[in-house]
């Protein structure tokens, strides 16, 4: 049992009436990266659809593309259909609901069943007659001057969003193992000791700089391994500054 | 003030040797899409940059690109460096960060300071002499098996990643106001009516598939204006059903 992946499998990318290879070879090749297969084209220009079967890393799923003639057909098996588009004010007769939004309802529609995500032609988007079919109306969050989006970046950007993990926002990440305590008084040790050996330091004034070097060094959280190596660097300075004071 | 747009001003997209001017058309492009105006090239290939020059809605942005020799000075007033990779388990001398979780580190970095993100060339990506510079790294949840992005696509997700507003995916759509209980019971007797005269339901048993009925309508969660409608169709139906009886 694999749900997130039977989830992914129950999205369908619908272009409609997409005109260049370039954007059809590059919806596919994020959907591959993302995850999803199931490539859907309406009435495509014949010859862009030809040449789009060299997209990097997605061929096969260019392959298994299916080609209708008509939005109704193309998304007969979907129990949720919800179109793309950039207008943000325009009088819509559809719910209009933002991606992080919208994108939340169709990745828990995918849990349980087929649904299609429609893409407009790159110079018209969805008509009328296309939006006739959808339940709702998804919009990127795009500025309201500059809306219209490249239509391979919309695809990329929606699919994110639906393999997109919230928990992943929370995660602290592995960060690597911090110096241990030790490390670092021995550090700031060593570095008195020079800064002492090289006249920077006064021994009788010694004292109440230590905490301000303590200080110093505890910004610099050390990670466990480059602790190592300063104390190695640090070594070695002492050692020729002791030499050179003989 | 405008918080918001001072933080989208923090940020430099960073384009490190892009080949492709399509590529580079279609990252200013996403950069307008979002709102940032900061777009940085380093050696990039000269004619490809100004070829690129003519993408739809970013001319301006692309006017304004800078373009340095190194990956040094391209980033020299950031007080953070973010590199992206495809890599998943390469060894990395650096964090490695999902997207979701290092977006949100350069989201609050941003509200204060300059921040760059780097992207590396479309053959190749980053080098780790490019990496050196870079604080942590990116990573675009993509899969295993292919999860190397187009430049155009991996900007326009990082950068709505950026720009994502958590907020809005809790938030309810502005629903339509549904219809009042009065017009669904309306709509109940006046379908009732219709389905007796038709012969669909028996007299006898009315009562007791009221209740039924009642249910059935209720699960059409009808809109206001939608149950207004449909007491017009039936209302011309029932006066159809009464004038055949006669």
């Amino acid at each position: 049992m694999k749900p997130e992946s039977d989830a992914r499998d129950h999205l369908r990318v619908v272009l409609v009436r997409a005109r260049n290879p370039l954007n059809i070879g590059a919806a596919a090749r994020a959907m591959s990266n993302f995850g999803f297969g199931h490539l859907r084209l309406v009435s495509p220009y014949e010859l862009a659809f030809r040449e789009a079967r060299s997209a990097v890393g997605a061929a096969e799923l260019l392959r298994q593309a299916e080609v209708f003639d008509s939005v109704s057909e193309a998304v007969r098996d979907c129990t949720l259909v919800v179109g793309t588009t950039a207008a943000e004010r325009r009088e819509l007769q559809h719910p209009l609901r933002r991606l992080e939004y919208g994108g939340r309802l169709v990745r828990a529609h995918l849990a349980a069943a087929p649904a299609a995500v429609l893409f407009g032609s790159e110079k018209h988007g969805l008509s009328n007659d296309d939006m006739a079919h959808c339940d709702w109306l998804l919009r990127i969050p795009t500025r309201e001057e500059h809306g219209s989006m490249n239509l391979g970046q919309a695809v990329a950007v929606c699919l994110y969003e639906l393999i997109r993990n919230p928990r992943a926002a929370a995660r602290s990440p592995k960060a690597p193992a911090a110096a241990p305590s030790g490390d670092i008084e021995r550090i700031t040790g060593m570095l008195e000791e020079a800064l002492e050996a090289s006249g920077y330091l006064n021994p009788l004034t010694r004292a109440s700089s230590h905490n301000k070097l303590l200080r110093l060094v505890r910004r610099m959280h050390l990670t466990a391994r480059d602790a190592v190596v300063w104390q190695g660097m640090l070594r070695q300075i002492l050692w020729k500054l002791s030499s050179t004071a003989r």
